[in-house]
């Protein structure tokens, strides 16, 4: 491993921290909120950790893989690490675990929290909390459409097999140019979604924190009642809106600005995501109509909202879901696994991985039926290879391996079912509420210390997409260190 | 599809069940219990529907792979409908439903139950019940050791890839003289349980009973408190042993009889099944003295004895396991999954499966870390082939798509949570007893006809390796019909 390199890219991660607390520290002193010192305390400090790391000389300046890997995967903890202190040093969450949770839980963009009153929270602490979905978000986009492929990472691979869709590396040839126009892209779709909502009537602090959760996939409110508390259901549609755009791959919007406007129904993973939220919408409308609601308008308004809300794995709720059926329950809990699009700043096991297993599945079915016959699993018009797949059903094991040593973890609290399994699949996924005690009006705060940190560390390996932070863990990882 | 051919093979596979239920019937005569008639209408209806198919005159006795999982998977179905009949003609489960429940939990080797009063049933009736584990066990044993290989099945295949265990397809040059050795062996094991039971004071009736349940890997009892009804530690001791015995694989048993008595520790599968019931059996044994015996000696016993009982997936119980800590829960839950070994009676996803999952995830770390290396996946000193690999991860994710599936189903039910779940875990993997309503102490009563089909199809899907099921479903696989 090139130790200085990625030392050296850590400190520039930090940096840049340093600098996105600003906006938070400006709100803390337009509502002269008196904790601004926790704010500068902090970037301070980043600046005193960065500094030493950025000083650093290089001398050999080839970056493998596993130096991304290590870089991102020490880069998120680290951001996490530090961006929990505003909340400590405010007094706002006293706990070092509680505010490493909620700062994971941020930048991860689960929404996942330890909070249980958050309206008592100052609104400078509030927005850098929202912000970090923000930040995370765009962090995502960028690692998934721009780094990670240029690194040649597996399981991102996948972008490459994609054919009638537009393939991310050939955007444009550098790395930086297509960083921008994501970045653009991102920006606009911030500003466009902020004005709508304050044009429903929601003031326009409320629109920005939402605006983040938003876009960034996150979750996070400054209301106990989430959305529900606005009880508006055109500030609903809008969030609903831009939930669903912001769990596509954001690649198709660029193809849609050059002109391509029909680039999302060529793009099959796009269709399949499209169908997968139809037909959810249509089964929970029905069964809370039969035996919630009692009103098919309401049960649609209320489905239509919770169903994006978690595919997309935000995690924003207008009702207790709690109260449905199980069966409602049931597919909002398939749901949580299967996620948002790749190159969207959705988690999960994604869309397009999920298409493929199915072709894979149907290939195996066809194969017994005949032996001799070849079959390949196309994309669109093109065969993905063989070494993809593997990738794909790799990392599905993977996942569900993650997934099953969590609930281990988590069992240990003794808690109900639900909440055991619901806890770990909305956080490895990074959708934020559960069920049970972490359901919808519910929050993290009663599990144990363990708990909160194991599902910390989840929500940054569902985030990562499970082997950045599982390499940390392999001893030859960090052999073989290049002076 | 070689229709003749499937349709005599059935005939003959019913033919050989109105033989099995002759035993059965003697009990019942013995007993003096009334219900004779009960078994011989059901052996006449059987002798009247394979008499017909027995008459077709085949021309074409060319056998495909499609050919044989249609016989396995039609043959597993009107096996498990016909020997529901002697239920509903004695009018001990009058409900044909739960007469077919009862009996595909039998063959399957399952073991869940519907009858909420197991003991006022008479003798002959259970003995019936107790006996299909017996032949299923016999065949599965027989199908996946001796006549699957022979098909070149898919999934089956791995049996090929273990190299320092036994290779079934070696044992001996014929099917038939392979499947002769399997049922010496497996009659050994079966004269030798009762003999040690009935040494413990057990009934010969009752040991007859919990042998067909232990060999089989089922799990009927006699008893409503299965084996902790007798509170004989000694019972429980050889029933542990037996098995443990019948979840590894037969083969094994082969080698030792002709003198390799290290077999077993020379195969890797045994050693990793051996290996993670010693970790099961230390963790729930230290978590249930801390929380609910409070006494080692008595939570080892339990532990010991459910641990085994779950991942050999027989489904005995010695104590309402359901009153232990969620940890301990998911402990066993995580066994549902894992399963016996390959060429044993027991179901789930299997030990080598697991293993090979296990290998093809710390390969994947290891190639991100050095993208130029060659790896191998190897069992024992062989490698693995990589199509078996990629049919071992596709394996994995149609048993996770299937149990899912079932899980939506069974949510229709609005059930909770762990009943939910695990019914459909504890059917699909052959075990018996979930947990909630479904637990140690209960039953599958309760649940709706729609649940009840649902899992009783769950258990032929399980116990024939998901393949043979779902290709009933594939329209292609019944098209070319040969005549």
């Amino acid at each position: 491993m090139n130790i200085k390199l990625v030392l050296k890219s850590v400190g520039l991660l930090l940096l840049c921290e340093a600098i996105a607390i600003i906006p938070s520290m400006a709100v803390s002193l337009i509502y002269q909120e008196h904790n601004t010192l926790a704010f500068l305390d902090t970037i301070l400090i980043l600046i005193g950790v960065a500094a030493p790391l950025l000083m650093i000389q290089i001398k050999n300046k080839n970056m493998y893989a596993r130096d991304g890997f290590a870089i991102v995967a020490l880069g998120w903890i680290l951001m996490s690490f530090f961006g929990a202190l505003p909340f400590v040093f405010s007094g706002t969450i006293p706990s070092l675990i509680d505010s490493f949770f909620e700062t994971s839980s941020g930048f991860t963009t689960t929404g996942a929290s330890i909070l249980t009153n958050i309206e008592i929270l100052p609104k400078g602490i509030l927005f850098w909390r929202s912000f970090t979905h923000w930040i995370g978000g765009m962090g995502v986009i960028v690692l998934t459409l721009a780094i990670l492929p240029s690194l040649g990472a597996r399981g991102m691979q996948m972008m490459k097999a994609e054919s009638p869709g537009p393939n991310p590396s050939k955007l444009v040839p550098r790395v930086g140019e297509t960083a921008k126009i994501l970045y653009g892209i991102y920006v606009i779709i911030t500003i466009v979604e902020v004005s709508l909502l304050v044009l429903t009537g929601m003031p326009l602090y409320d629109a920005f924190i939402h605006t983040f959760g938003t876009v960034g996939t996150g979750g996070f409110s400054n209301m106990n009642l989430s959305v529900g508390a606005y009880n508006n259901v055109f500030a609903e549609i809008i969030i609903t809106v831009f939930m669903f755009i912001s769990g596509a791959n954001f690649t198709l919007y660029y193809y849609m600005l050059k002109g391509n406007l029909k680039a999302p129904f060529k793009d099959e993973e796009f269709r399949s995501y499209f169908g997968i939220v139809a037909v959810a919408i249509l089964l929970i409308t029905l069964d809370t109509n039969a035996h919630v609601f009692h009103n098919i308008w309401e049960s649609l308004r209320h489905a239509s909202f919770q169903v994006v809300s978690i595919v997309t794995t935000t995690g924003y709720a207008t009702t207790d879901f709690e109260k449905w059926t199980m069966f409602s329950k049931i597919i909002l809990f398939i749901l949580m696994f299967i996620g948002g699009c790749a190159g969207s700043t959705g988690g999960a096991i994604k869309n397009i991985r999920i298409l493929l297993l199915f072709k894979i599945m149907k290939r195996e079915l066809l194969q017994i039926i005949h032996p001799r016959a070849v079959y390949a699993v196309r994309l669109g018009k093109k065969a993905v290879d063989e070494r993809t797949l593997a990738e794909v059903l790799g990392f599905f094991f993977m996942y569900i391996t993650v997934f099953i040593a969590g609930v281990l973890i988590i069992s240990l609290d003794n808690l109900d079912w639900g909440t055991t399994i619901s806890s770990v699949a909305a956080t490895l996924g990074n959708i934020g509420p559960g069920f049970g005690i972490v359901g919808a009006t519910g929050n993290y705060s009663s599990l144990s210390d363990i708990s909160k940190l194991t599902l910390s560390i989840l929500m940054i390996i569902g985030r990562l997409e499970i082997y950045p932070i599982l390499l940390l863990g392999v001893p030859s990882f960090w052999k073989r260190v290049s002076i």
